[in-house]
């Protein structure tokens, strides 16, 4: 649709027919709801005033950028947002010309921007081209951000960052920024700045926000926007982020300032759905609802490993008040939300700052105290080394928590927990765990808080794989592994986590019995129980939710080769090497021949 | 001693006498040097003040933390600096109980002090006890400093900050703070300033602070301090560094103030040898040098790999008008100099920033340029997440040149280059591989230069082990190894880097002839030439400079597994499951046993 043509009043229509279509898909598949509904005027503005053919449309996060989708040739396709085979719940260059680049985690969209802000200014296109970038009040904790805007206010590369402020993060947020802009909003201020926003851009066009900040400035006001001043970055607002004239007036304006520019704009978070405005976590990223009534879909019975954890953790610190715990911006999905409110001066929300969340609790663990830090797998990533440097150089009993560990389903690429073993293995004093059912989960904590060296478990989006059937989980003992089935034959299963669930469940599928080892620590391993199997097993396979390379695979095949193990042939059914797609997590798994009775079929052709 | 009870007269002459110290020392055994001798002042006023025993003095990257060490039991010892089994030139808390966390790499010390403060507050000790945190103006760009100001600012536990100021991190700092911090200085306001919180805290004492802050602001006047004010942090400051008793009366002050506060202090690098005033990133690190003339002692003859490096790029560069790079703050240690000075335009040091280097050139390589981000191994630790999710997933073009891999010598733990190929391996569509000598680092080059997927390189820290009288290295081609010496015999040396020249050493001390491999490509690996190695040889020798587990022997032994190869034995010489500490390199290297003449001893025993 050629959006350029269109007046205002049918881009306020448009915004409408947005709104609805994506309450439809998302009622239906699920996917983030709030703040792509608060930002749908933004985009709209954004592609009446650039054009996202040509200027680099940076979205950060990206679960905002539904509406972008929808007006970039997916308006039909985007019924299948976040399904298998079908339109990611983030941009995707793959997907369409006009997604500039992945981004499903946050705070990388200003050094996305000022990357190509350099290409743009080499290439000498800024006649031409200016990166657009859209990043939430919830995005500018991350010190990423921090780094990028001072490289900006430096060199100063025309750009336009809208900054979409819902006064909420996922949780609730924390620090300067969101201090300063919520400040702004409560102010008089802010109703005396809006009317010299407006009234300066309708009457005087291009420039007129610079006689409003001088007036300001000679006031000696203290502006909401002086941080970003301060930092060499021009700033507008704050503007009223529903108000489809007054932003492609501004957007025109900063588009012509040849600078950087922060626009600072107010948006209401689920703006067009009565039921899920105001409402702040809970209508961030849905399961399938109930349009008219906001009742979700029926949840299934079994608990997920997130509860579990929490359940753990709980039990853990009403009996030990040295049990302290962090969270980077995510209290309900990490299951911390109930120790934070029954221990508030324990367990801390430090915002999107993964780097800070480590190196803090490493300090509080050299003072004595046992900290969890709860984190999804894919977001440990962001505090590597923190973890190196700032832990196990220490060799500080800092327990790692990692969730969301293997495949995640609908968030798909950027989110995979797959990497966690791969990068964690390497680092010397460190100690790598996984439970496999809701017993072993306990037991795992019991171990992880009385244990005096950085450690790190690992477990499941969901519930564990069904192990009903299985010998009982016993206590956890450092580097020790659980013989749950034994077997005369050949061959042996070794499962990591939920991977004993998978070696259970494909066992089923075979007509002769398998030997079923629960690995438990792949670090250090059970070199006493695995020696013993070698002797009697000389058929290895080995199931974990990891990637392959330098994976549990890798580390077992490491000890056979130290042992002189030769006569073991070991295959390993973890991840290939390549990025692992979006959709439902069985679907995703039948695709990389990861079921049960395809993996059976596997192993029986290797008996 | 007790610099409690000394006067400050007596203090100036203790200062002086860690100065003659330090100089002493560094001038033989080489060392950090400029930064340490302008925070002299600092540290002495700190201990006036603060009690290192149990309130945590915490040194941002520590290398100026010399004084400190002087201070604190260590004074004879510090002779031994940075040389094997010696005084680490770092702080490290196995050393002495004075030292409270090891620090090398920067920007963590803010995350420190807030959970050392969520400790203190724990555990009922505020009363006594106060984090007080020393961070330099170089610092303050890193991401994580401002992830850490957010929490303090936000929940005020009481800490001292004391950022030293010297105008200059290791090279020429960018960004907010930086020129904040000059702009400060250079401004009428200082002198003002300065009067004010002179006669102020002179006068009046605790709190007299405050007023003249209030009188400031209903001046309306911008102070330099207002960004960290913004953040939640009160602000003292600009003082000089070098004036003792004005620190020490501004120390107690803040002490006093039971908040957090940044003490903003004005030190000249090098303070006290003239030869080193002034003189910017020359004399921050140095080797042995002459006190009176403040010559360097002759530097070894050997080229380094860092400037065939800088030779090998300037040469592409020449070329190809789409290669770009990036330092973030090394802009000498990394070899970038020449070109940042050559082409202004196309090379960048974004200053202490990892995180924004690395996604910042993914940008330009999705526009078509060719981006070098140039690193030591070491840090890009600190931007892992950013070459997964932002370089890696997009399968751009970025090339990560990974300088001191490997042993670095006098640094020590911290710095260690050892984990690169365990956490790069994991990751899809990134290719690794490694130069051996001068004449390969070229040819690696030019396959960097026209290879169109994320890949990287590493060399090590100094030059390359000798090679002299190998096979001449022929082009790199992808996935290609170089078999540089048959052999009838049963043993295969495989080397992968600096290992070649450590297997080729290796060799000449046995007296039987083996095949050597120079790998070249550990992902994706030669599946041919080891196929057909595999014939042939049964007992293989992996050298390489990079931790065991997931490393280079870990790779080959997965693809022996995969490839039903059980008849080879393999060993491994790569570095064991540990932190490697400090000192002369071969000192080191001899203490693990990887001389060539030890390696060749071991080998010998399993032939």
């Amino acid at each position: 649709m050629d959006i350029k043509k269109k007046s205002i009043k049918e881009l306020e229509t448009l915004c409408q027919e947005i709104r609805e279509k994506i309450l439809k898909v998302v009622s239906k598949n699920g996917g983030h709801l709030s703040s792509t509904l608060g930002a749908t005027e933004l985009i709209v503005a954004m592609h009446k005033v650039f054009d996202s053919a040509k200027d680099p449309f940076i979205f950060d996060v990206s679960h905002q950028s539904y509406a972008h989708k929808l007006l970039t040739d997916r308006w039909d396709p985007f019924e299948s947002l976040r399904t298998f085979g079908g339109i990611s719940g983030y941009t995707k260059p793959s997907e369409s010309e006009h997604d500039y680049f992945v981004a499903g985690h946050s705070s990388t969209s200003i050094s996305l921007g000022v990357g190509a802000a350099k290409a743009i200014a080499l290439k000498g296109e800024q006649e031409s081209r200016i990166p657009v970038v859209m990043i939430g009040d919830g995005s500018m904790t991350a010190g990423m951000v921090y780094e990028a805007l001072n490289e900006l206010g430096e060199r100063k590369y025309p750009m336009v960052i809208i900054l979409n402020d819902n006064e909420m993060s996922i949780a609730k947020p924390i620090g300067a920024v969101s201090r300063m802009l919520s400040s702004a909003m409560a102010s008089p201020f802010y109703q005396r700045f809006k009317k010299h926003t407006e009234n300066f851009v309708d009457n005087f066009g291009e420039g007129a926000r610079y006689i409003a900040k001088r007036m300001e400035e000679s006031l000696k006001l203290v502006t909401p926007g002086i941080m970003f001043e301060e930092m060499g970055i021009d700033y507008i607002g704050p503007v009223d982020g529903h108000n489809l004239s007054q932003l492609i007036d501004i957007f025109e304006t900063a588009k012509g300032m040849k600078k950087p520019v922060i626009i600072h704009a107010q948006t209401i978070k689920g703006k067009g759905y009565e039921i899920a405005e105001g409402h702040e976590e809970k209508w961030h990223g849905v399961g399938p609802f109930d349009i008219n009534s906001g009742e979700g879909a029926k949840k299934s019975v079994s608990k997920s490993a997130t509860q579990i954890y929490t359940e753990a953790l709980m039990a853990l610190a009403d009996k030990d008040e040295k049990i302290v715990g962090v969270t980077a911006a995510m209290p309900s999905g990490t299951g911390l939300t109930p120790l934070m409110e029954k221990y508030p001066e324990r367990f801390w929300d430090v915002a999107i700052a993964e780097q800070h969340a480590v190196t803090s609790m490493a300090a509080l663990a050299k003072e004595g105290f046992k900290p969890f830090c709860t984190i999804y797998s894919t977001f440990l990533q962001r505090a590597y080394d923190q973890v190196i440097h700032d832990t196990c150089l220490m060799d500080l009993p800092v327990v790692f928590a990692l969730d969301r560990a293997g495949i995640v389903g609908e968030d798909g690429e950027t989110h995979q927990g797959v990497f966690d073993v791969s990068f964690l293995r390497a680092i010397p004093n460190m100690t790598l765990f996984a439970p496999r059912d809701e017993k072993s989960l306990h037991q795992a904590m019991g171990f992880a808080a009385s244990y005096r060296h950085p450690c790190s478990l690992r477990y499941p989006r969901g519930g564990f794989i069904e192990t009903e059937g299985l010998a009982e989980s016993q206590p956890f003992e450092l580097a020790k592994s659980q013989l749950l089935q034994t077997s005369e034959g050949d061959t042996l299963f070794i499962g990591y986590g939920n991977g004993v669930g998978r070696a259970y469940q494909t066992a089923k599928y075979l007509d002769q019995g398998v030997a079923l080892l629960d690995l438990r620590f792949v670090k250090p391993l059970d070199v006493e129980m695995l020696s013993h199997l070698a002797k009697k097993h000389k058929k290895w396979f080995i199931f974990s939710d990891t990637a392959k390379m330098g994976g549990v695979a890798s580390a077992i095949t490491e000890f056979l080769q130290e042992q002189n193990l030769h006569d073991i042939k070991l295959v390993s059914f973890e991840y290939e090497d390549s990025f692992i797609t979006h959709g439902n997590t069985k679907l995703v798994e039948e695709s990389l021949g990861l079921l049960p009775q395809q993996l059976a079929k596997k192993v029986q052709e290797r008996l």
